[in-house]
């Protein structure tokens, strides 16, 4: 640090400074964070965000192979049309706030995982879960707000069949080395209905339905994907922030 | 890990799993998240949420000197009333999720600092700023948002004066060694209006308006803080989870 | 922060200050962090550190059952005694800084995770593999310096058979809720014979060697494992400064 | 997940796993950490590392302004020639592991700040303090070990004046988003002579000698800067690992 101190304020200013000091010193000026326009409420997307579903369309989305996304659009929702497959973004995102609302069929059928099913893959690749979990035991790591056979949600804090619920969601992309190994983990926050179910946890890996998370160094961006589990799961008022 | 490894499998099931394997291996059915009934909308208190104001009394909180609190209830929504100091809870917090709204008066006045102005004191010691940051340019890291004199907002979310807006926070308190140092620093998460504007960030210390950030040791709960800085600044649907 | 500024500077120190200020603003004397005595060299257990081994004997550790250990104490090292089975410490531990040096067999026998096998048990959960790793390929998840079933290490710096290595660790106990949810990770810090080879990872559960990793509350304390896997593994200096 | 689930283990291999199941479905093995041999102790250079200093000549150093460095080399060691200011390494750097060795003056001269006195800039911004902090009161933020003006050591490991100390440093350097707000903190971890003196802490930000710490947006790599504090502080057997 600078040698040279200089005090001259003990000769005049401390007298009236006291223990205090200038203000002014702890001032950081620069820069001057950027305006965002929050949505009409807070549900709605701000000023920045890339709006992934507007209710007409699904512009924004393709089938795996590329062709046009078959899922449903009715009445401002999209809904899983079965057997067509899961859709993805045609942009592709890294670290981002998320915010999407869903709804499982109000007429309950099936059971466990057979009842609502869907989930939201980060990247492609980190699955949270989509699920009715309301009355509807399935394993902890399998429910509505889990890591997807990682890490259960901290509370059950779902609507019932038939009512929209909504995520908001931080990820945190993982990073990989120069040589492929894992540099850092993903990392996820997740407030379920305005429950917070998952705090800043360390995701292990890439969803696996069978076996071990595994991590294999992929893009910086990956497109969102939503799954099709074969039930008629909906979703609405799709939008997503990039963190960058 | 164990030594003697048995593969019956090979002589039967492995035929048939191919690469794939028991599914049921990775589920985790213990322990079972506890329910969490979110409440009507987002906004609304979940369950398993304490109330802090509820629209009708301050039955909740205290003055700083333990007398009863003489902020002005009136329609639902908590006012500051200039010049009778802040109030704390009376009920003590640590790491917890909380939500709060706040209004700056619809009739602008003064500038700067001097607009709108209030505080959230989380434990306290820790300053979310409230402030009138609409068109008022000011120290960045003095803004709507920020953890004042630390930590700018990511970006400016906020809303015109005279509208509400709102605070959700993922609050992780400090921990502190036995010899009084600092074992892990705060970490907050702040979301604006539905925007993110701190993402898990650590603080420095406990908020000073003049010199640097403290960190003295101190309780693992302790009240919060609402500040009165002798604007009108109003309050209301107050609720705060604790993450224990 | 205090509404009524004043700035008597201007009058006067301002003009000596320019730019500047003063720097005892910024200068924090309390609490002064206590002494410690490092060890006569780095490796060496420095004064505040709780001696595991010293060489003599097994004062520290016990079987599993409670009973006595029954490793091997011979020329300042312990070694494994076959089929002893794993032995654990009296003390209970947290978060905390290891130091634990280990030897494979210089004669090599066996191959993959039948060559030189043991393991450190944070917690008695967490495991750190300990194998011979020197020209010996196995599952990246269960080399030396993995954290087993989980979390390969970032490199391979792994001594010859027969050679001393060392783990610098640092383990940060994972935090569980009152209702037993997990409420934040475990996280590890390891030098492999002084490179980084684990970075602030999050261990994903209890190590399993079959299955998912699982994660039940547990004590904020558990005793330190060392695992009998059948080879003659031996381990000298051992340390530990619990960080609390 | 897969919807279709087979289970023909239910005909046969469970019988025989029981509880069990396959460990081979939690094995990764790819991608295989590359090798890395370590130094032949644990402070001497691994394979992969930047030797900065060799004993020999400041070839990886220069002067702030781009000419030769001009400290002293002599008998191995690198001292501060007093007046020639700070040098800096030719390389820049971002995350990594940094090993680095200095000494004060075996006569003492001096006090607090006054004696011993150099410093560790990350980037070229970030300052780990080297002082002789052995007997020499300062302020906590400003001792040996501590992120100068930030965060004081958790504990005072110093050794003698004239003794040489060591510094095991990994650093995750800050992240910037696009339009120029921090994105993520800097990330220290220090061992001291061998003890944890920083874990994992957060850097507020570019240290200042005066006021706040400031964060304004930098390259991904910067220099690594020893200072020149006016003390003939040595250096030694200078090596970092570039965590990329």
């Amino acid at each position: 640090m600078k040698k040279t101190l200089l005090f001259p304020l003990l000769a005049c200013g401390m007298i009236v400074y006291g223990q205090n000091g200038d203000p002014r010193l702890t001032e950081v000026w620069e820069p001057e964070p950027r305006v965002v326009t929050p949505g009409a409420t807070d549900k709605d997307a701000p000023s920045d965000a890339i709006v992934l579903f507007n209710g007409k369309d699904l512009a924004e989305w393709e089938s795996m192979d590329g062709k046009p996304a078959k899922w449903t659009v009715e009445n401002g929702v999209v809904t899983v049309a079965k057997g067509t497959g899961a859709i993805k973004t045609k942009k592709a995102f890294g670290d981002c706030q998320l915010h999407i609302e869903w709804r499982t069929p109000a007429v309950v059928k099936g059971e466990g995982q057979g009842r609502g099913n869907s989930g939201i893959f980060l990247m492609g690749l980190y699955e949270l879960q989509v699920l009715d979990s309301y009355n509807n035991r399935t394993y902890s790591n399998g429910q509505a707000a889990s890591i997807y056979k990682q890490i259960p949600p901290l509370v059950n804090a779902s609507r019932k069949p038939g009512e929209w619920q909504t995520y908001d969601i931080i990820f945190i992309a993982p990073r990989f080395n120069k040589d492929g190994s894992l540099k850092s983990q993903a990392r996820i926050t997740v407030f379920h209905n305005g429950v917070l179910v998952q705090n800043n946890m360390a995701i292990w890996g890439a969803t696996q339905f069978i076996g071990i998370a595994t991590n294999k160094a992929h893009g910086e961006k990956e497109p969102l994907v939503l799954q099709d589990h074969g039930d008629p799961v909906s979703f609405r008022n799709i939008w997503i922030r990039e963190l960058e």
